[in-house]
């Protein structure tokens, strides 16, 4: 048997244990979880004889350190910061380590040693970083090797309520850490390129500047832009490219509501209110808007930020009972963001019976023989419940089956990597494509930006 | 002959050698002027019999250390990062210290050493901070002394050019340093009280709440709020005070068309623009634009900023030239708020006959016998010419007047302290009044922002 170790066991393991233990006998596989809290990873095993949970405290080095060197590979599924740790053990002990996060500077500096070692450190392998890598680098190289000229590239991916839980006006509800959707778009200002002008959105314009898309059989979406496109050109083999523009999806409508939370200031985390525990949720409100006895919160808002009457960001607004002068916040030394995201979670919380739905959307514009042609590719996959969500499916998945490739030796190029090359993205998303997780890709007349080459 | 040695001879320092020149015969002053270019504090000196000027690089401690040894009483004008070294030696040698700016925590923690030697090191005794405390706390105690509960503060100063040199749409020059000009309002929230309310304004709304005020003979302006107002609780003795507010003046219009740039992400200062050196300002304004290559730059303009054709503010914008493409930026790898600075300094730099103007407003509400009452108190203030310009003399001749006192031994309460006590403010103010800085009082009917008290 071989010892397959996952570090840590949160929301997004199931479906990663699943593949894994499905394929245990055939594969002669043991797979063993390693938590803190070992309830979780218990759900998981469900009782599986090829699966053991262990008790883990990962700052207790000995145990920790044992682990590692009893494996044949290791996934480590900790928050990202953790992960350098588990790196070093598994250059100590010489074994391979799958990831799905960001590849750390920290991490990259290892890559020397890691190769001298052969071992595959492979990274960035869940969904987003993961399947956008692995099926946006499927299409360029396949452009690439046919003589073409890459011009544009757009990505788009969101994680969003499935349409059949899809019961309230914001068309969203938290299908991963609230946290993130509350504070998205902080901490710099977004950058890309159209058509050869570098373009600049600050936070406060971002909900406003959003771009739309359709997909065959879920309607329209819309997009706004990350702050890291240009990244990619290096990335990606793109440093010539005239359009690059990665962006978060949402439907159409979210952003220009939300836009209103981001003008009053409610999404700021950089301070405490004062008396945030006994405020109600009016309060809240209230703090962002001038002083103005003779009128109330709701008038002042909608003249502040020029709200009309029967504009359904309104209803929006009504709906988070944002309004509402009972409810209390009740949360200590909270900073806005902190507040707004309780006020979210008592509309935004999943139901047991929601389903999520992970939508990706590529946009690939290139010239061949003088002729601009466009490939468009979508990927729409809908949780199977809570536990198998599509979040846990799309992370989970790339995971598991790079794991089983390294392991089998069919990925072997050593390195500190991320999943850009055709050794390593056409087996995992050919396997993929076995679990659901496929993209529809067609061509359609090239776009672009400026057609008619126009000025400006 | 006593010593007063003034390290650091900059563009405000022109008012201070000249008050403590005039009286050096009859006080039997010695001015050592200490700066490491000597080219400004020559002609400060004017070749005066009194006055002593020597290059010094603060950096060097041997130097340093011997000027302070050799002094009576030690003035630093340097920037406010310096100051602590100056500090350190003047409690080494026993020697009492001014300074015009506010007061770090590094230099707060050497009060206990201070007392003890019985120094003074008196700190912001500038205009803001400065004049703004005396004038306040001179108002503040005799309300308190004669029983009165101080229920509102507002206080608002700003550095504008004279209404003889004010001629440009925007009404407004730079006076001071151009960059706190345009980065002004950024690095958090601005929060204030009003009634009992905490309120908060986040940057991207500052300049769109505004509040007006008006003074006799000079018109009218408007005030955007500061940062930190509630600081002042403390400061002032006022911790449990219904309103405190604030503020910056600027002539009314100034900040509905600065918050252009606001909006369109031109005064971010955090992120180097590609290409900033080869840029033309055209260029510079396009790249917070969408990519639309069938319309304009300033059409685009228009439409995302829903700027009107008649609008003043579209005058504004071509005032400074923003949609030129001719005029290049020729600044390399700068952040957008550097390239703005350098578009607005071919409008705003004064010229050689332009004056400036230093204006402060206070507003003090308060209960007496059961009585609500008002006072409100204001200092306009014209600059002499480019040398001896308003600024100038509102920072320098407090600091003038402080250290004399120190000197003759009518200031001498020890301590890390700023101009807060009668003891200080009183001798202080009635000299300014002999130089022109003087303050109008008036009592009026209280308004306060809730007079009927209704709700909300």
């Amino acid at each position: 048997m071989r010892r397959i170790l996952i570090v840590g066991a949160g929301r997004s393991s199931a479906a990663l244990v699943r593949y894994l233990l499905e394929k245990s006998a055939e594969e002669k596989l043991k797979v063993v979880i390693a938590d803190i809290s070992v309830e979780n990873a218990r759900k998981l095993a469900a009782d599986h004889e090829n699966c053991e949970v262990i008790e883990l405290d990962i700052f207790n080095i000995e145990s920790r350190k044992e682990l590692v060197k009893c494996a044949d590979i290791v996934i480590s599924m900790l928050p990202a910061r953790f992960h350098l740790e588990i790196a070093k053990d598994c250059l100590e002990f010489g074994k391979n380590l799958v990831t799905a996060s960001y590849i750390s500077k920290e991490l990259k500096a290892m890559n020397n040693e890691v190769v001298e070692k052969g071992l595959v450190f492979m990274n960035e392998i869940g969904l987003d970083p993961g399947i956008d890598h692995m099926s946006a680098m499927h299409v360029i190289d396949r452009i690439k090797a046919q003589g073409g000229k890459m011009l544009l590239f757009e990505s788009f991916t969101g994680g969003l309520v499935a349409p059949e839980s899809d019961n309230n006006l914001w068309n969203y509800k938290f299908t991963w850490n609230p946290r993130n959707v509350v504070i998205a778009g902080q901490g710099g200002i977004a950058k890309f390129i159209q058509e050869g002008k570098y373009k600049y959105i600050p936070y406060h314009k971002l909900f406003r500047r959003t771009e739309f898309l359709s997909i065959e059989g879920y309607g329209k979406f819309e997009a706004l832009a990350n702050r890291d496109s240009l990244n990619y050109r290096e990335v990606y083999g793109l440093e010539d490219i005239l359009t690059l523009y990665r962006g978060t999806i949402r439907r159409v409508g979210f952003s220009r509501a939300w836009n209103i939370f981001v003008q009053l200031g409610m999404t700021d985390d950089s301070f405490i209110m004062e008396g945030s525990e006994n405020m109600s949720y009016r309060d809240f409100t209230n703090s962002f808007l001038p002083y103005k006895p003779h009128d109330s919160v709701e008038l002042k808002l909608r003249h502040y930020l020029k709200i009309d009457q029967d504009d359904v960001i309104w209803d929006k607004l009504l709906e988070l009972d944002l309004f509402n002068a009972k409810k209390k916040v009740g949360l200590k030394d909270a900073t806005p963001a902190q507040v707004l995201q309780r006020i979210l979670m008592d509309s935004w919380t999943l139901k047991e019976e929601d389903k999520d739905m992970i939508v990706m959307y590529h946009k690939f514009g290139y010239e061949k023989d003088g002729i601009k042609k466009q490939i468009e590719s979508n990927m729409v996959v809908i949780g199977e419940d809570q536990t198998f969500t599509a979040m846990a499916k799309t992370v989970g998945l790339p995971v598991a089956i790079a794991t089983l490739a390294i392991l089998n030796g069919r990925i072997k190029s050593p390195g500190v990597q991320l999943p850009i090359r055709k050794e390593v993205y056409d087996p995992i998303l050919k396997e993929l494509e076995n679990h659901g997780i496929r993209f529809n890709e067609k061509e359609v007349p090239y776009l672009g930006y400026n057609p008619n080459n126009l000025g400006a």
